[in-house]
């Protein structure tokens, strides 16, 4: 039933996308468009788009889909631009980030029966660079990818499309999961974010104490590698993300503060041992 | 001239160590130790030793490299045991993490013209997860394997073993690095101790928050195990090496509390950016 997608944002995660629709099968039209041409021809290129949408507003004109893929803010103005223009034979998903704002959006513009339906996605992969060169179609194969879906009163059609969309995000590999929007923010919050942000903090530190000496960091083994590596994501992903969740990412990282504070004031006692078994526990669980 | 090794402690480095020599052209004999003797089986069946020793004072008889591959305080014992057996025409080195308690049980003990040498090692290398079964005999392929030397007034025989033994080294495919050992211990703390004890904080803040919640975990993607990998490694390790380098540690836990705080506290302002632009900066330039 979908037959046209566009999508919007041919970075990392659009272009993944396009190549994955073409490797599960999807025999449609693709149409892309992004900000600068470039990635878009790059896209094309890689066989993620056909053809390359001269003005963001013609990605909607005959769509049965558009794949908003573009970082958070820009996500809710280009639903606020389309929103006009789409009718209930349409569906516009994203794969946004935090999801409490976007899920507003989508209540506010969105889900009644005489306008497009709107499908909150959020696919738990990237890497922590982006850019359309980098796309890869099994980007997608065993991660986590969260729909925050309030169906609102779509239309029957709308419904449709969103559930032929889920098929296709599960035939790209991923593990569909459901969840409500705010505890979509707490979660990531906890396993998306502190992660970032402290590579972030850590690669910083480290560039001020160690950066002047580049012989130094030859030292570092994998362990720094590791655990520097989400050091080179970009500010402009991360603003958004920073805005739109930062009452949680505060307060994951005020626990992570009084954490090390405690570790810290542990070293030399049997509390060591507990935070080392701790987190053998959390290692141990994970899949 | 290095005819004949003992490697206490077959364990991932020292069995590591004997098929890294094997995979080298080592041709003469390995004799291996370990508290418990399954260990040594199983660097035996993997050839990475030749023999076990029957008991721990046997290892230096005959040896011209006594290899102690134990945690720091075991290797300072075994310093200590040794002392009085070995004579000016043998050679013992380590790979203990930290290098300031070490070196200066090696002046105490060792380095004088009628007594053995000792050469002061820390191969930058490992793996979360310990035990002779893991060995790899390319684990130092790449990897920096930094001397404390002192010579101090060591035999010509000493001299020439230590001297043999950096070629063993840089043989294993290591970069090898002199440094003072309390700059050792310095720049460990933030390259090597401070990515450790970052991902056991977390990982324990983690378990505390998700590890009721196994489903949870799987919204993690990359980033989640990738930061958190380092959460498994074991106590029994890392004990010693928060004791014998607590004050370093200390500063650096310290350091990055504030820099978490900082980061928190700017969430919403430019400074965020500057934050992400130095992060960056230290990736673009790490190898």
């Amino acid at each position: 039933m979908i037959e046209r997608i566009a999508i919007v944002g041919t970075g990392l995660l659009g272009t993944s996308i396009g190549l994955a629709l073409r490797a599960a099968g999807f025999r449609g039209a693709i149409l892309g468009w992004n900000r600068t041409v470039d990635q878009a021809r790059i896209a094309q290129s890689l066989g993620a788009i056909d053809s390359i949408a001269p003005h963001l507003l013609e990605v909607g004109r005959e769509s049965d889909l558009v794949l908003l893929a573009v970082p958070i803010y820009a996500t809710i103005d280009f639903m606020e631009q389309l929103s006009g223009l789409l009718n209930s034979d349409q569906l516009v998903t994203d794969v946004g980030s935090t999801k409490s704002e976007i899920a507003a959006a989508a209540a506010r513009l969105y889900n009644r029966p005489d306008r497009a339906a709107f499908l909150p996605g959020h696919p738990m992969a990237g890497k922590e660079r982006g850019g359309a060169a980098l796309a890869d179609a099994n980007l997608f194969r065993g991660a986590v990818w969260i729909f925050t879906d309030d169906a609102g009163e779509r239309s029957q059609r709308g419904a449709e499309l969103a559930a032929e969309w889920r098929k296709w995000v599960a035939a790209f590999g991923s593990k569909i999961v459901d969840l409500d929007p705010a505890r979509h923010d707490e979660l990531v919050a906890w396993v998306s974010h502190l992660p970032q942000f402290v590579a972030t903090a850590m690669s910083a530190l480290l560039e001020e104490q160690v950066g002047d000496a580049p012989e130094l960091k030859d030292l570092g083994g994998r362990a720094l590698r590791e655990m520097t590596r989400l050091g080179a994501s970009p500010y402009s992903m991360w603003r958004d993300i920073a805005l739109t969740n930062s009452e949680h990412i505060d307060l994951v990282l005020h626990a992570l503060e009084q954490r090390l504070q405690h570790l810290r004031e542990n070293l030399k006692t049997p509390g060591l041992r507990e935070e080392f078994e701790q987190a053998n526990s959390f290692r141990n669980d994970l899949k």
